[in-house]
């Protein structure tokens, strides 16, 4: 495993950013993956007078040509500002170098690639911070964020820190300069800080928390939630104008899902105040997106293979997600640790995904005593 | 004060219901106020064999009349089951003789007429559910939930016991059957078990809570929130057509009230697991009715002189809540006991009802070192 060996670079060239906070210079921002978040965070970076690198991974050269081409992003549908600096993953090494601030936009499909090609080559003293949501489980039912992940992979003595987004943020809105109320997360508030202040704009707003897995959990079980909640979006247009509003059942769902959320969240090991990122990152999925649809077309009653035909050929995260924790919950549950009887919804929508069910919601699963 | 003398009745009348579980016998329940919400309790209620009484209260003769005319309730916009007793408010120590149960369904308007003129006439042994929400604001900041208040207004060697029910339950919904999804709290859970019996069905999910103060909170909490919230549905609107979904706009203000409440519900001692009941209600408060309309009136930039007008003869629960909490957060941050700043949204909403402000959300402010 080769690794740049640490040297001075220019940190601190003072840049043209609008705005003169402690720490607002023109820093060098290098981000890994094409895709549509990352892509998006180029709008507050290059706002702020940042010298911004996009550097496709191997799935995204067709990405790169079209964006050096006339500045359009072919899945973002939106074109990127001037002056960012495009780069194709056979030229890594060259556009990190010197780069003040690594952001891994990678999906959850190239999670592997990250630690496999990019951790070894990176510099320990740059941090790196991730818009990459999901999680990984493991045997023993253990769920682990990917900051957790990527740190297991890089050496014990590796400087390397890790940090991450999370919260409601279309990247569509955010290049549309949405107001985009999200959390950063990480080891230390003063890096957080700073790297706050690389991003901030008066439409981007960003709190901090050093509980990387509260708030990555809390976006990532989302995921399962929004397949269950957007079912309600489903069954209604299934049953066509039949002149009631059906919001009873939606919010049914979602109060089920933050329930659910807010004990998987606990038994993680998360503060339970990342909660509002999981019912706002929640509310944002069943907008709009792909995860709406999945959960909208297993509410019409489809099977998850003709889900799955209808949207060949996109990345489905949702499915992986909600796949995985509920994997967590069976071999906790297994464990004695939990009931699987305590997350009904989860454990429908894995059904529904895994096990060939047919649509059923256990409403009457969902009471409880509590507290 | 008088008081009906405790005395035998028929509690255990063996009825028709559907379902033969341990209490499901014929019971005689009474709700008194006939507004939307009482009114669409008696679906399950009927349906599950029970006698019901549906008593005026002095604001609703014409509700009555009309339903006795042909069961069509002119507010709630449906027809209601065969085989309900109707009676004014004049008749109202008739129509309780003998009740197993009372359903409190009066406004938040009613909460001192029920209080004035129902509670003394009550049988201590019938225990009271109340499905009026929200709560009063103390001069010291205290914020008392309406079953602490009813409480405090009888006697304190009364003996009777008194249940509310929160949640995202719209009347409409409830009475079409769309599976809605409430808590029911009180003092115990026997009773609470007893009275869940009473009405559940299918489509009425009841899970139940020891924690009054937290669950009525959370549901009332939810009143200014819902405003907040719903503001970006005016401003999406104000803005018409202009290709962007604004989607984390509204998942931004929804994130927010989502960590306001928090905050509120642990200042008045309710358990955290009933932001549920906030975040599932303040779900279902947006997607339709009075206070979306009033919170999107709002974000198109309307004064609220000119929502009022525009609203007139419309009860505004969610504008008296608002202002009810925000003062008591402003009562307690006199005594230092918060700081204002710490609820942006909710004093900015307050702002917008009471103190003449124009719209300018404070994005910013919600930024926060969490933890």
């Amino acid at each position: 495993m080769r690794r740049i060996p640490r040297h001075p670079h220019p940190k601190h060239t003072p840049g043209a950013a609008p705005d003169s906070g402690k720490w607002i210079m023109k820093k060098i921002v290098a981000l890994i993956g094409a895709g549509q978040m990352a892509s998006a965070l180029t709008f507050p970076l290059i706002e702020n007078g940042h010298e911004v690198r996009l550097i496709g991974s191997p799935l995204d050269d067709g990405i790169i040509d079209r964006l050096r081409e006339d500045r359009y992003h072919v899945n973002l549908r939106r074109t990127l500002h001037e002056g960012i600096s495009y780069y194709k993953n056979d030229r890594m090494r060259e556009a990190i170098e010197g780069a003040d601030l690594i952001v891994c936009g990678v999906s959850s499909f190239g999670v592997e690639w990250f630690a496999d090609e990019v951790l070894p080559i990176l510099d320990e003293d740059v941090p790196v911070i991730s818009v990459t949501k999901g999680m990984l489980d493991h045997e023993d039912g253990s769920m682990q964020t990917y900051p957790e992940y990527w740190k297991s992979r890089v050496p014990e003595d590796s400087a390397l820190r890790f940090y991450a987004i999370g919260g409601p943020c279309t990247a569509r809105d955010l290049a549309d300069h949405d107001p985009s109320f999200v959390g950063f997360c990480g080891p230390d508030f003063s890096t957080l800080e700073w790297i706050r202040s690389v991003f901030s704009t008066p439409y981007y707003i960003i709190s901090l928390t050093l509980d990387t897995v509260g708030l990555e959990c809390a976006v990532a079980l989302k995921n399962g939630y929004a397949l269950g909640t957007a079912m309600a979006i489903g069954i209604k247009e299934r049953l066509g104008d039949d002149g009631i509003d059906h919001n009873n059942m939606k919010s049914a769902l979602f109060q089920q899902s933050v329930r659910e959320m807010m004990d998987l969240l606990a038994l993680v090991g998360g503060g339970a105040e990342n909660i509002m990122f999981a019912a706002g990152d929640l509310d944002v999925t069943i907008s709009a997106g792909r995860s709406r649809t999945v959960g909208l077309l297993l509410g019409k009653g489809l099977a998850i293979e003709e889900i799955l035909e209808q949207l060949k050929g996109q990345t489905l995260e949702a499915v992986v997600i909600a796949t995985r924790t509920a994997r967590a919950v069976k071999a906790l549950a297994k464990r004695g640790i939990v009931r699987e009887e305590d997350y009904p919804l989860l454990m429908h929508v894995n059904a529904l995904l895994n096990e060939g069910a047919e649509l059923d919601i256990p409403w009457k699963q969902f009471e409880q005593r509590i507290g």
